[in-house]
């Protein structure tokens, strides 16, 4: 498969995610179903469906490679290449109805993602990285992605989802780059690693990820000029503690505090 | 002026501030200027463009009415209304590249706000409330706005802009309300309120706040149905320590926790 084809069957998938996931976001009336106790619950129902229907079109486009998924596991395949998927990243912002959750899809082979997708259906934006470009496309047209590259920890801008971050050891090792930054926000989830690619924030730490959360921010981060590790410079596909940086300066500097974690 | 008049002129007015402010969102040439030494700051920019293209339109339309604005502060008026203006709420969202900030417009008279309006011009949402309707426009095209209604805390999702709220006393004051409650999310600026109007959120809670930062959204959120105080029940309208819900049981709960705070 080429880098064009790869590219198509990603936006293909991440068109009919969007379809399958919109009716269920901001959904009142089912909200209010779930309330009258039918245990109907709207972001697992929108999960559910924005997989079935990623799956449906590469059991017909791409049945030779592997998937997997957040919500139905692991498909083996022929081809080498492996679609990870995450249908809704992001959950808890999307029960609040914040803007800031998105539709993750990456393309792997043996050595991790090569190509990845992060798609913000309610915006209508959506970032990819791979084969040697990086771009957005959104409500201000289509974009370049670019790290904004080395700048000290003293300036950076840092994310990350919830304070606790992960275990107790976990959270005082990210407050502990925390306290050297000039901003730390919270509650963005895989939004922060499109706002990293795109030269907005300098810093993404985040524990406890599955290789499904990163494997598609990863390739969008790394085509953009960025560098995404775990919290001691090894490899990231896998998931586990997570450090996304837009400099090599500013990420020796945030492991070197990080590494520290046993 | 009627209610239509004070609406139409809240819309042409945050059509001047889209216009004005989103060159500056996301503005990466502006952004190199800044670390080329110039000085240059986009929020700062943006704030003030918007903010002056709000005021020129007042100045035409309605010349007899005060305003109180973020960047340019307060000037008196003849008619008993104030137009109360924050060209950008949030702006370490909006520096971060982050779609939850707004423009928030609210129109007061000496009980209060009487009508408000909080928009995002990226997504291209904006919600408002008063003169008897809650009503948003945005993606998904045009909605009626309604809080949700009493949850007991134990079920209730409850959002402040960043984890330390204000003062250590105040801090641990929310941290109690957040013990208690389902699930505490941060880093969303005027758009928790936005989200608390349309039903997707039950609590929002913080300290510190200006007049600019809460008139628009106690407007929008008392149209739809919610409740906004201070942390003793009393007006909310000059700002300070709010608490917004969306049932009144669930505003006393949280009141008895939030009013031990001296």
């Amino acid at each position: 498969m080429t880098g064009e084809e790869i590219k198509s069957t990603a936006h293909a998938l991440a068109d009919a995610a969007r379809a399958a996931v919109l009716p269920f976001f901001r959904a009142h009336d089912l909200t209010a179903d779930n309330k009258a106790g039918l245990g109907f619950d709207p972001v697992t129902e929108g999960d559910r469906a924005a997989e079935r229907a990623m799956r449906a079109l590469l059991a017909e486009m791409r049945p030779q490679d592997g998937i997997l998924g957040e919500e139905f596991g692991h498909t083996e395949g022929a081809s080498g290449l492996t679609w990870v998927l995450d249908p809704i990243d992001g959950t808890r912002a999307f029960m609040s109805g914040a803007p800031t959750w998105g539709v993750l899809i990456a393309v792997s082979d043996d050595t991790g993602p090569i190509y990845g997708l992060i798609d913000q259906p309610y915006i209508g934006e959506r970032f990819e990285g791979g084969f040697g470009s990086a771009r957005m496309q959104g409500p201000q047209g289509p974009r370049d992605l670019q790290v904004i590259g080395d700048r000290p920890l003293g300036e950076a801008i840092l994310f990350t989802t919830f304070p606790e971050v992960g275990s107790a050891q976990e959270g005082a090792a990210f407050h502990a780059v925390a306290d050297k930054v000039r901003l730390t926000r919270y509650g963005m989830d895989c939004y922060a690693y499109a706002m990293l690619a795109a030269g907005q924030i300098d810093l993404v730490i985040e524990a406890g990820l599955n290789a499904y959360d990163i494997q598609a921010p990863m390739a969008v981060i790394e085509a953009a000029g960025g560098i995404v590790t775990d919290w001691r410079g090894g490899p990231a596909h896998d998931g586990g503690r997570i450090v996304a940086a837009a400099g090599r300066e500013q990420h020796a500097a945030a492991l070197e505090i990080l590494s520290e974690v046993s």
